[in-house]
């Protein structure tokens, strides 16, 4: 069943945060990321391949697998597949994913009584934001909380960095940071922030058992008012001469010691 | 002095890799990389900036630093401007920088005996590249190798991510991996190879004082012949869904654990 150029133009319209808020859909994009959509419990709506998908046993199967995951499979033109897709090296295969709404109590409200989240407050380039969605995928993070004034999770470029991690976490969106770590920390939370001139090195700590790691803007780091709700202020020490680190790998290098509490 | 538009040409021309083989040049855009620059022991061959930089007490300086080190310091429009800088939000500021080899040998006869270097095989991706040669700046690495098939250090995605750690380490490009790595173990060099699949986890290293890194692809990882070039195959617990980890994410969390050695 062929779209309309009207559909074509809706579908286009994903690529914009705008458009993305109105209908509460996402794109996902590319065999590997279309897979993880499909076998997560993130509601596909709709899903589009080009013939070329066909060549190819993995492709085959991927669009098998979409075709009993929704009725809405269709095959579309090179052409059209460009106008909707966002990659420049487009892989033949783009799904419609409903938004997914998590409750920001529930994760507060962790039943295990073990519980490490992770907020972002101000991380904006989508590259860094995936890859850090990514590693607390890898790392087994409970839950991330995404600062009123970060990217947009179902950014494509966001989508494309998280390698999939994105399906297999709880992520709130729009979280005020302020208020929620006071909540926390008053529901036995304690809150690491990361910052440059913190006095504790990351190696050190021994993290509670009810842990949020906040991350900071790329520019000007975790804001001034969230430090002050800090417990610890964590700091990876600098043996060379660079300003800063990348704060993608300043996640990742803090949340490499996550599990020493239980290795050791 | 005004540009003519041939001089804009060619300028333009150093964001292609091959004007930029054939020169020996490359370009360093912002207030701040051009700083480093000036302040680095690379030879700044000529500066454009336009008219609006001149209106902040940082970029006074920054042309009065630049008028110091190069007599060829000219003022262009924005629009030449454009037509020369690669980023997107460009800052009014270019330097035309020469680039500069690092002999190998000097790299591995590293004097005082002790020497840890990073070795990227196949290391594709810009932003990848970028950060994980700011990471070693970050950490104190000695030196990085960068594999035949790794993306060049010039390219300006590359020099802006490092945020300036091109100028702090010296880099090699275009190296045989698989001679150097038994060159190198020959001179006693352990090799430490980070591999999804390896035996041993980061954490519980202690790295030789002669030691060699090595990261690969984003897609494929380290080649099957330099793995079997290792000494060590490094591995990264997983304690979530994630299929794999961003290597430059891989690349700074090994690198924090350099240290420790010394530390403790």
């Amino acid at each position: 069943m062929a779209l309309t150029r009207r559909e074509v133009k809706e579908l286009s319209e994903l690529t914009q945060k705008k458009h993305r808020d109105e209908t509460q859909k996402f794109l996902v994009e590319g065999i590997r990321l279309v897979g993880e959509a499909v076998n997560s419990d993130f509601k596909v709506l709709e899903a589009l391949y080009t013939p070329d998908l066909l060549d190819t046993p993995t492709g085959r199967s991927t669009v098998q697998l979409l075709k009993k995951k929704t009725s809405q499979v269709h095959q579309v033109t090179a052409r059209e597949m460009e106008l909707i897709s966002e990659t420049v090296t487009f892989q033949g295969v783009v799904a419609v994913v409903k938004q997914k709404r998590f409750s920001l109590d529930s994760l507060l409200e962790n039943a295990n009584g073990q519980s490490v989240l992770v907020a972002f407050d101000g991380v904006s380039d989508p590259g860094n934001a995936g890859s850090m969605i990514r590693s607390c995928d890898w790392f087994g993070v409970d839950g991330i909380l995404m600062g009123l004034n970060s990217v947009e999770v179902y950014n494509p470029k966001v989508v494309r960095a998280t390698m999939g991690g994105l399906f297999h976490l709880p992520i709130v969106e729009g979280v005020d940071l302020l208020s929620t770590l006071s909540t926390a920390r008053a529901a036995g939370y304690k809150v690491y922030v990361t910052d440059v001139g913190g006095e504790v090195h990351f190696d050190r700590v021994r993290y509670d058992s009810k842990s949020i790691l906040v991350f900071g803007n790329e520019a000007w780091g975790v804001t001034d008012q969230v430090k002050q709700l800090a417990d610890v202020r964590l700091a990876i020490r600098r043996y060379g001469a660079a300003e800063s680190l990348n704060v993608g790998v300043a996640c990742g290098v803090i949340l490499s010691t996550l599990h020493r509490l239980y290795d050791e």
